[in-house]
């Protein structure tokens, strides 16, 4: 069900199709964020037309509202959402820490306060997996835990759990349309991602996902971990650097032999006025914006760049009409989406690495993720 | 430029092709209003999806913002938003009347505070028409008084000054390719509206508006102006009921004569998670919508209804998703401009008057516009 061919590779950049059950993903892939069952202000019909194939959905968000009950009762996720391409759930883990007040762990798992209504719930591996397998998609995650970066000590607690946990969750998963991927953790210690990986690696599963990054760490300190961890890696499973990231992340991260990224970036920036632009990254708000009569983007071809011009959607931004949020949403994940569709070109030619200065160049003036990433979405 | 031909007529509804510079309008028809060059939520494909074919917009707002001047500079309100089908303005009279809270009028015109930021303007029918003609719709409107319909010695003297200010909005107008409506006034005044129908009807224009409707009258009451009204009106000219109104109203105005009809009742109960439905309306924010997998309306034919169930609507209700309010919106708007087309379909097959009970029963759960209704938008 779940193969993974290379087509081509450049150094340890690669391109490849993995087939799941709602269509082959060809990697390197962006996927938008659809947190609670929609991404934010689009309909499935702007998804397809910008080319987005890949989306996720936050496991966490969908067992508090609606209920993954009810969504499985409905026919599934991408039944629910009409969304007939492949998705993608993570395993809770991260917004239990990250959303959640109150949490209480043990190494069977986590009882915590929804941040919705203040109830209690309780995830286990057993759990996140029978939820998972509710929902529905097509790839699923291991329960894990995420460890702030730079607690050596805890890094260490949390990694050893996730392994454990990675084994519950394997264990407990009983549907084979499902692709359920192990979660390499270790913060920020060498010794520690080397053991995660070749942990994770172990295990058999389709696919890995390196979590735990992006997560306050330096961006040197993000590479010093994918350069120990990929080459630890099998080259036939794809690699998801989850939550991961900015146009020059995604860059650095094919450079390191990544396949799948998510990012709630282009969506939230959208809600802020922001827009992805050649010139570095835009906010619309600005008054200079107000006659200014070409596109966001003149080389983008998103409806938002091919019909409106910056000035309109500035009005719309400031009379505060929320089409701004739409048109900024499409333009922001159409952005991302081509320059993984640009890399994909270089890599089957040959000619990625030798492209990556003049795309990090390209994409410097949109680098910045902002200080704090507190949560997925 | 501005030909009217009726192609069919049961008694005195009619059903006919206008001719504009954005190509022809096939009357009845109900115009989505787009308050801030924008239908609130909706792309302009989204639109053309519904087939919608006239577009409102609001002058007193596009006046405040971004500015007529500013549109204009940008190539008008068509180029602007990206609406290539006829568009409409009004007078900016309505708004400067229940929107700016201090004003000051005269036999000249009226000074208002803007509702945005205080500032103090002054709108005459001839600032009135230069911005409309900055605006640059296929469809203006002469600067009226919309009055208390209750105040019979107010109404007659707002009915005065909306006729002298008819020919002063003429006079000022240089736009040949603008239809320039004038408008009737009168309250819920026999005399008064026997007066102005006679008034406006005299003047050399292309079509004739009926304003002060649907501004806190009964029912009964605009049935009876809207049956003193049209028998008084050149057959050979579209009428043009503003800022009306709810499915019953459109079948009651038909019924009565009238060809143009706008409202914000679709994306306004869009936005309070109602919408149109053969049973009623409903709130899709209602528990019960929970688990409920049929369409918001089996019966139609619109991108919400084609798409997603009710349950995925109301989980995104409840979880504060905009999209709930786009596809609310689509549906809301597809539902007036299918009755519109039906009827059409019932005028020229000569049965409309046969099938007006059935529509009327049809639509009843979905009559009442709310108890008041202090804006166009």
């Amino acid at each position: 069900m779940f193969q993974f061919t290379i087509t081509a590779k450049n150094d340890r950049a690669r391109t490849g199709i993995f087939t799941t059950p709602h269509g082959d993903l060809i990697t390197p892939v962006f996927a938008p964020v659809g947190t609670q069952a929609t991404v934010k202000t689009l309909t499935p019909e702007h998804l397809k037309d910008i080319n987005a194939t890949l989306v996720l959905s936050n496991t966490y968000h969908l067992y508090l509202r609606p209920g993954d009950e009810l969504v499985r009762d409905l026919g599934g996720l991408h039944k629910f959402m009409q969304w007939q391409r492949p998705m993608l759930t993570d395993s809770g883990g991260f917004q239990v820490f990250s959303l959640s007040q109150t949490r209480k762990i043990n190494d069977d798992g986590v009882t915590f306060k929804s941040h919705i209504d203040g109830s209690m719930h309780r995830f286990t591996p057993e759990k996140s997996i029978a939820i998972q397998e509710n929902l529905g998609a097509d790839i699923v995650m291991a329960f894990d835990e995420c460890s702030d970066p730079n607690d050596k000590a805890y890094s260490a607690i949390a990694m050893d759990r996730t392994h454990r946990w990675a084994e519950r969750s394997l264990k407990a998963h009983t549907r084979p349309d499902q692709a359920l991927f192990g979660i390499i953790q270790g913060g920020v210690q060498a010794d520690l991602r080397t053991a995660s990986a070749k942990f994770i690696a172990s295990l058999d599963t389709p696919g890995i996902a390196i979590g735990g990054l992006s997560v306050g760490e330096t961006k040197q300190e993000m590479h010093d971990m994918l350069d120990i961890v990929t080459p630890l890696l099998p080259e036939n499973k794809p690699r998801y650097l989850m939550g991961v990231g900015t146009p020059e992340d995604l860059i650095n991260g094919v450079l390191r032999g990544i396949d799948i990224f998510d990012c709630v970036l282009p969506t939230r920036l959208a809600r802020h006025h922001s827009a992805f632009a050649p010139e570095g990254r835009l906010n619309l708000m600005n008054a200079s914006f107000a006659r200014d009569e070409s596109p966001i983007d003149e080389t983008c071809d998103c409806y938002a760049c091919k019909t409106f011009t910056r000035a309109y959607i500035r009005h719309l931004i400031v009379a505060k009409e929320l089409l701004a949020g739409t048109l900024l949403s499409i333009h922001n994940l159409r952005a991302l989406i081509r320059l993984v569709e640009q890399i994909r070109v270089y890599i089957a030619e040959g000619t990625f690495e030798s492209h990556v200065p003049e795309l990090l160049k390209q994409w410097h003036g949109n680098a910045e993720r902002g200080k704090q990433r507190v949560e997925r979405e």
